[in-house]
């Protein structure tokens, strides 16, 4: 007979299990002598392999659990969704972005590779997302389709692209609320309910309860972000890996500019209980999905 | 009763009615309105509007034309192709890769929109060609999907990027014939290959004719690569809309550094003759192929 666990106790142990298992399968994508250059090769693999919370793929994963499919059935599908992510830090941190020497502890890509070689390896690595999710898969073909046009939707100019893009317009400018919201909803939350929405995919769940998860996977997705705002004013540099107060260099438009530190905590909050609510209106029981979306607000790095 | 004409000929006439068609197609892509930051849409519409011979999305059509199908069936498919030549241009022309002004005669994207903009532009169109190939095709989805694969391994760390690196890496170098033939194939005829295979899986055809059509593919696109090197050397500045020399600027290796002018043309000639040869030997009775193949060698930008 299992114990009851708290929601944040069920997403921990689900994470302790699974993000070690999205390492080891993305481990498994370049392997030494795969037919490219070396360079190439090793600088994918470097932003590919460097940790990271993993939460996109494990929040793919937790989805298609809640509706009883198996995390070795959905990880290649989950892997794309982290190629994507990864991407999309290496083009971020470029000089003619973020200019950021710092990811994750470690030198930026182009810091150790050169700027060509950043650009390439992070072009490989989106292009191969597609690859990767296009692979033959234990689902109908009609379904598979559907992920490929949820991940590209969300990535490119109508997702995480043009939040980039409004993100950068947004430095050193006054900007509205609603200028926030964009730029908060499409560069970040858009994947993560893409990778939400993708594990759903693979399971023969009802409009409504998709409907659901998407606006559990958006909800969330804010909420993550303006942690990330909060973090990088508050946060401890030595647990993010990076420096704190980038940000505020960049004159970007964040939470905490436009609001405070307290309210930016208020709508993370509020955001968070959208999501959970949006689960409970449905019908959707998963206090796995629940704790994982608690633990990207009660977060350190 | 119609006259026989010259493979050349039937593909003057092809070129002439879709390549406009393939433009009207490409501009209804981004429109005005559309839901995303103004200036990414324009840095986007600058580079794919700004014609181009639309060489790879007339192959995916006459390929499907020639086993019958209808352009306006393929068109959604051939379009994505353009646009992951359009980005691939883009990123290529940045500062840290070969630093180009001008493309078809016109300042290139980072020249008018900035570093930023253009290496998000590049990375939105390549992204939205995977939302493009995945929308809803009046073909069996497992054919779709093949589609998808075929995109995303000819452009990626396999394809193109892997043929962009090794150009990259071989500036400046020594390099043996072995070397430019894999830049070659990888950079510029993988994704012409892949015009080509994605034409073909809008049929029902057997695998030995995919095959040959993927080796005619493939040999048609290095003859075009190689001339491309030529007229880099011999052609026509004011023809080509750019600056001829950029090899030599960059020390690239070409098939004239290695082999003198008469050579390359004559190997130029000799995958021709490969590509014209696979398509024979499986009995593919296709002018328009073979003419385009001919334009192919014998054009003047």
């Amino acid at each position: 007979m299992s114990h009851p666990r708290s929601p944040v106790d069920a997403a921990q142990a689900y994470l302790t299990s699974f993000a070690p298992a999205v390492d080891a399968y993305l481990a498994t994508l370049f392997p030494e002598g795969a037919p490219m250059p070396a360079r190439l090769r090793e600088a994918m693999n470097y932003s590919l392999l460097a940790g990271g919370k993993r939460l996109r793929p494990v929040l793919c994963l937790a989805t298609a659990r809640t509706f009883g499919v198996a995390e070795d059935v959905v990880m290649p599908a989950a892997a794309a969704i982290e190629l994507v992510h990864c991407y999309s830090l290496i083009h971020d941190d470029l000089p003619c972005m973020d200019d950021d020497d710092l990811r994750r502890g470690r030198p930026t890509n182009h810091k150790v590779f050169g700027e060509a070689t950043a650009l390439l390896a992070g072009d490989a690595l989106l292009t191969y997302a597609f690859e990767q999710l296009a692979q033959p898969l234990p689902v109908p073909p009609d379904r598979q389709m559907a992920m490929v046009r949820t991940l590209a939707h969300a990535a490119g100019c109508y997702g995480m692209v043009g939040g980039q893009m409004a993100d950068l317009e947004a430095e050193r400018r006054d900007g509205t609320p609603e200028d926030l919201a964009y730029i908060h909803t499409h560069k970040t939350a858009k994947l993560i309910q893409a990778a939400v929405l993708i594990g759903s995919w693979f399971a023969d769940v009802a409009e409504s309860v998709r409907d659901a998860l998407a606006r559990f996977g958006l909800h969330a997705g804010w909420a993550f972000q303006i942690m990330d705002d909060w973090l990088d004013v508050a946060g401890d540099a030595a647990e993010m890996g990076k420096a704190r107060g980038s940000d505020e260099r960049l004159q970007k438009l964040t939470y905490p500019r436009l609001f405070g530190l307290a309210e930016t905590r208020r709508q993370a909050e509020a955001h968070l209980a959208e999501a959970v609510g949006a689960l409970a209106a449905a019908g959707i029981d998963s206090p796995l999905l629940v704790g994982l979306a608690q633990r990207m607000v009660e977060r350190q790095r």
